[in-house]
């Protein structure tokens, strides 16, 4: 039988992670047309939802709001013109509720869970089936759960925009979630990855993932030269995806090829000063900005997560429904190598 | 019977541009398999070749250079293999002469006419035959004469990557070569142009031009946003051709559309301060540097202009091979408008 | 205050024209949640719609249906999640209700209006929002009613795949929908049309469209050769749209360029002999088939219509409501210059 | 000291393989400007090389014609003007030498080694740079041989057009050449392979290569049906390699997914018969033609082989310079299994 009531976190305030807090018993609403109940079975965080209860997070919030935007659970029950789904399939939440197929509108932009709508850290979640995906088959759904805004991401800066071809050089950076798929997703496609990272038992993991290459950026402050001299004719790399800010972003023009792309996913170092946008023009190249992903690239990235058995690291601390607050610490303090997820039982 | 010899301007230094010195006799060298000899009939300038004698050029140069990059002109003999072109033929310049598709490579950077190898400001040229294209039916050698740096920059920018399909926004900044060439090019392909311009008179030009809606940019410091608001839903244009500098970049953001695209082909006004490049990710947008364009961009932009009888726009006061210092300095006190041409009886 | 009833004709069953009728206040469903209900103010023929009763139509039907695709109308009152349209609101219909971006699917392709599903022959029908788009500012409904199969399939054949570009070479055959829509769309694009017809009075007709060269296919068999040759070069068209059959196709390979692409949009003249597939390689060249084309494109075809103040060829033969039979008679009998229409008061 | 004869077969005319004649002691003509000479070390067959001599080739030749267009070997000396190779680089040859970006024009169609120019099976061949690409680094020459036709016809079938991606379905027919390419660029790439054949002990080999699902088209007729309901949903595969005829094009048809592509790159069976290419609309597909490809793709594809370290699968059974008859007569019996070599010591 169909549960009428569901327990779910709320980030109540910016005032800190002591804002969330867990509510028991709320009523789940009636199925419209097109909705799905949800069973959610895990979750995974991203920094995003860290700073939103932080108060850092610069975007439109609607608060009190159920956090977290990347889910994976079963379909429990679904509404009356419901056509892609029936109870018993496994799904994936999408980011951007309404982002379903070429560019984001200023709309679609407003529909992202956990921030402008509810999330997904709750017991079931009623979603428009146009909001999920179905879950890649050769995943757990604590695999599953991580998908929504990283995976989506790393896949969209590799073929949004000058897609990848085997024998293409990629640059990534760091250990956070969208460089680990990144790399994986290069691996996969036949592409040549030269990965940075800050330490000899990190850099051990990436070459474990298939990087070719891998900088130490801490003792190699020119970590953008060298990954060009790395490629072939030291013509630089096809797609650098930039995680970093202003001066990673120098870096990032010294190791990109001509009419490469750096795609720009986050800036963790912040924007102020660095170089100007007009250095794309002295290195001749691109530079793109990507907010996650739509419901088309979500679909076609999960048949090649299936297709290449690609299995998303997962941090092997998971966290229980109860234990929220704990994953966002975890997190928080930089102590986890893959992604972070509560898991559901 | 083919001439011997050739008149030729010469940059010999970067002290102004006094540095120009007009070369009499100089032996016209014997034909290389793939060369073909060019009466050259017309020359336009470039920004870039008045601040090459003056020493402001920041790429390297071979001095003393024959000056300018654009040519148009008709071929006088060929070599014993030259396929594509016979005597008669009428034919432009290519910038980049190894530039034939595709993207520039480290090598054929260092091809550029008038910079690193001689150019075009000369009675008689020799070129390899993969260093020109058959110039337009439907022009005179003084518009045929436009083509290689400003048109072809203009050509890239629309159709590079994101190509232009009608219905689209382009918006244009000013009234210098590239942004004619973007307002002609837009505007034969069925999309809307927004231009910017700082007085009446030139307002009404671009209007002539085709340019749907103009700004002064002088009375309305918040042009971008304008632009923007300008078009459907206020979403923004899907390409901005850029020619000012950082805080011209900045009003780009504003007006750029999502997913849109701000090609940089120059910068007036220096790269220091204005936004960062990260920026693309707030606007999801993309930024994307030109160099000029290839071989086979310039004769699908061929096809355009006869296509269309896109006629380029030459200022009225064309000057005589013996009045180039005047041509250099007529420019560069900006008192035209369009292409300043040498022409070559 | 919201309609309750409306007027409709059905399709009965395949036994010719006859097989349709008119029904009277049949009532109107509540609406689902993001349902629209609309006014149609006038709905526009197809070959196909001719077809469906005489029981020729090759594709699965579900009898009785509502018939016709096409239709443009108002929007009177909306479902609770309906967030692009609100009463008043002009819109078109989209042929595939199912078909949003990308590729069709088998299941989209199960939701063709007027044969699948119920279509637009009546006073006012429901529709969810996403099988509708806004109807371009620039026209009547009568216009704007033409829009959803012919003019959609003509933008999809120059845009869906090798997009178009200015300069680029189009062939159009014939004058049916989307022959002449092809035309406007090329026209527009700063793209050069070649036209085949079988009469003077047409050619006029179609050189006023815009075409710059017509061929009269009845004088001229080797009109595929014809039209090679009047391209630069004898090179051929960079695109065919192909409504003809096989002795068409035939001709079609002789005009196309290498690397350039036959649209296959419909086979008036049937599929039994003519060229094999694999002249494909022998021409070295794309046949492509196209069904009409997505919700994402019918938006950005919109965009163009409006741009360029493009008039789609109305028939000046309106019918009205109650001479649906006439119009369907007169559309089979090929008096038809342009779409023939059915104005609802 | 460069060598100033050379040892070469020639084609004489169209009375069968015994048309090749071994020459001595030719001579080797000057270099011209941008000519390298070169060493050739190795030589691979293509079926178009054996039915020359028979007169069954449907194209333009230039009897007598040095045959074969496949080879690889080492840069001797190079002319003037030589810019991108220096004595002692690996090389391969470009099947249409002027075939060098973008698509093939009536001009370099008549660029074809071993046919309409004098071709590779020589110990000493003098070609113009833009004929020749660098060898990948891991390939030895019997391998290098084997690209110029085979595998670059593989890659522009899956790169050409509607670019592979990582999840995509690629369906092979048979073993040859081109067949076994495609699959080992499909698989590193992370697309799924399915390939047909005709014996289990060929399957074994297919299935060792990477392809995920044989299919024995002598035992499954439908084998086209088969594959389509081998993939997500019965969907079918996004690319086919046709190298059939008419009755496999009919398979062809069935496999593909909807805006799928059939890429027709050869047709041993024939062109007679068989399906009208108008089944394109029926099943809403393109159908595309491909010659080989271009340098640069030539040059994209060699990346994809370093990187992924892609061993050309040659038979066993290579032959010597003076066994020429004998490997002709090897690959016309169908003994092989793999390129056919002739290596030249």
């Amino acid at each position: 039988m169909a549960p009428t009531t569901t327990q779910q976190w709320l980030v109540e305030d910016t005032t800190g992670f002591d804002a969330l807090k867990l509510q028991k018993d709320v009523p789940i609403p009636a199925l419209g047309d097109h909705d799905c109940l949800v069973e959610i079975k895990a979750v995974s965080l991203n920094y995003r939802d860290l700073i939103i209860p932080k108060g850092k997070y610069p975007f439109p919030l609607a608060l009190p709001v159920i956090p977290a935007s990347d889910g994976a659970g079963t379909v429990v029950s679904v509404g009356s013109r419901v056509s892609e789904f029936k109870p018993g399939d496994k799904v994936c939440t999408l980011f951007n509720q309404g982002h379903q197929a070429g560019s984001l509108t200023p709309k679609s932009i407003g529909t992202g869970l956990g921030g402008a709508v509810n999330g997904t850290l709750r017991e079931y979640g009623v979603f428009e089936e146009t909001g999920l995906v179905r879950m890649p088959e050769n995943l757990t759904f604590n695999e599953g759960a991580t998908l929504s805004c990283a995976a989506l991401t790393a896949w969209n800066a590799l073929y949004g925009q000058n897609p990848l071809k085997p024998g293409d050089w990629v640059l990534t950076q760091g250990t956070g979630g969208v460089s680990i798929f990144a790399i994986q997703f290069a691996v996969a496609a036949g592409a040549t990855v030269i990965a940075t990272t800050s330490s000899d038992e990190k850099a051990q993991k990436l070459t474990a993932l298939g990087a070719k290459h891998v900088i130490n950026y801490k003792t190699d402050s020119e970590w953008g030269t060298t990954a060009a001299k790395i490629t072939p004719g030291g013509e630089g790399v096809h797609h650098v995806v930039e995680v970093g800010g202003p001066e990673s972003m120098r870096q990032s023009f010294k190791a990109v090829k001509i009419d490469g792309t750096i795609t720009v996913i986050g800036f963790l170092g912040g924007v102020k000063g660095g170089p100007s946008p007009l250095e794309a023009l002295n290195n001749i190249c691109s530079i793109r900005g990507v907010l996650v992903g739509s419901r088309q690239q979500f679909q076609d990235m999960n048949h090649a997560i299936e297709a290449n058995d690609i299995n998303p690291v997962v941090d092997p601390n998971v966290f229980g429904f109860d234990k929220v607050l704990d994953a966002y610490q975890y997190q928080w303090d930089q102590k986890h190598f893959g992604k972070v997820v509560v898991s559901i039982p």
